[in-house]
């Protein structure tokens, strides 16, 4: 069963991440992967992300409120692109964040939602699970485990947490392209 | 509806709680939380963490492959306790790691387990989701936000280290309670 606003709410979606794209609001290294959900019948994505590394003053890591984000970047960096950043002193803590792949996607309901958890499960998204069910079809996120948080003591910026956050991004950025590899698995039909 | 197995299922599981109190097994501050839950009628919990500090020798957090666990405490930590810890060579990487609360709970159907979703992403525990749906009921698991690794580069743990993964831990512990106090508004039957 499709639901009655699928093919609207679909239509909405594609208009939008064409319109993100033009206006370089997207990730610029997801856009083949989100056409790739768009191309199966039963599913399309809202809200994307292809992994990053960013610097936030927060007293912790997932703090909204009193969390400034000072740097971000969807590809490796090197210690020059921070350098200036990490030497502001920090109202709580400096923090190195390195964040792998999230993605939502819309699917047309249940069964396909839970299709597409097992196959992205086992490409290493392994922190997905269904965040709602409605009327426009079942909301479904796509995480891995992928996450570091290293505190930025002294304005010490580190090599090797450096080297760390790089090698956590590209090891998401390999599992967002395995994704992208199996989407067209997902059943299109229940 | 009750699946026909539940309890049969649940009976087990209050056993093995009680098994796993008396050998020492479950960690000592989440028995009174667990045994709420046992109180609901369409609810009942399987493996499940209060929160915990640990120190692991690994490439990257999340591995569990080529992953040395060299300490692991539930409660807040001092300096003297990890000091020989980090003072080894690691084969990798040393990482400071603190997990908040994650909790592993069977719901009776489909209908509780989104109520209990609800209740429990309301006082935190925003990284929550439904994990499968079977004939035995649906396997629900509620985990925060909380998360931090830190590197510890050539053997030096700093205070700030202590400071902020002991923070970080009392936040889960304090979510933990909360959790609790809500969990009889879990519907009982749906």
């Amino acid at each position: 069963m499709y639901p009655p606003t699928w093919e609207k709410d679909k239509a909405s979606a594609v208009d939008r991440l064409e319109e993100d794209r033009r206006i370089g609001y997207l990730d610029p290294d997801i856009y083949d992967v989100l056409i790739e959900f768009m191309k199966v019948d039963s599913l399309f994505t809202k809200s994307s992300c292809s992994g990053r590394i960013t610097i936030i003053d927060a007293e912790f890591p997932w703090n909204r409120k009193d969390s400034y984000v000072l740097f971000k970047n969807h590809f490796p960096i090197i210690k020059n692109d921070i350098q200036e950043v990490v030497k502001q002193k920090a109202k709580a803590t400096l923090w190195l964040v390195t964040q792998g792949p999230i993605l939502h996607v819309y699917a047309a309901n249940e069964q396909v939602a839970w299709n597409l958890l097992k196959i992205a499960r086992n490409v290493g998204f392994k922190h997905s699970g269904i965040l709602s069910v409605n009327y426009h079809g079942a909301v479904v996120e796509l995480r891995t485990g992928i996450k570091i948080t290293i505190p930025i003591l002294d304005n010490d910026i580190r090599d090797k947490y450096i080297e760390i956050a790089n090698n956590a991004l590209i090891l998401g950025k390999n599992k967002l392209q395995k994704l992208k590899e199996v989407v067209s698995l997902v059943s299109t039909r229940d």
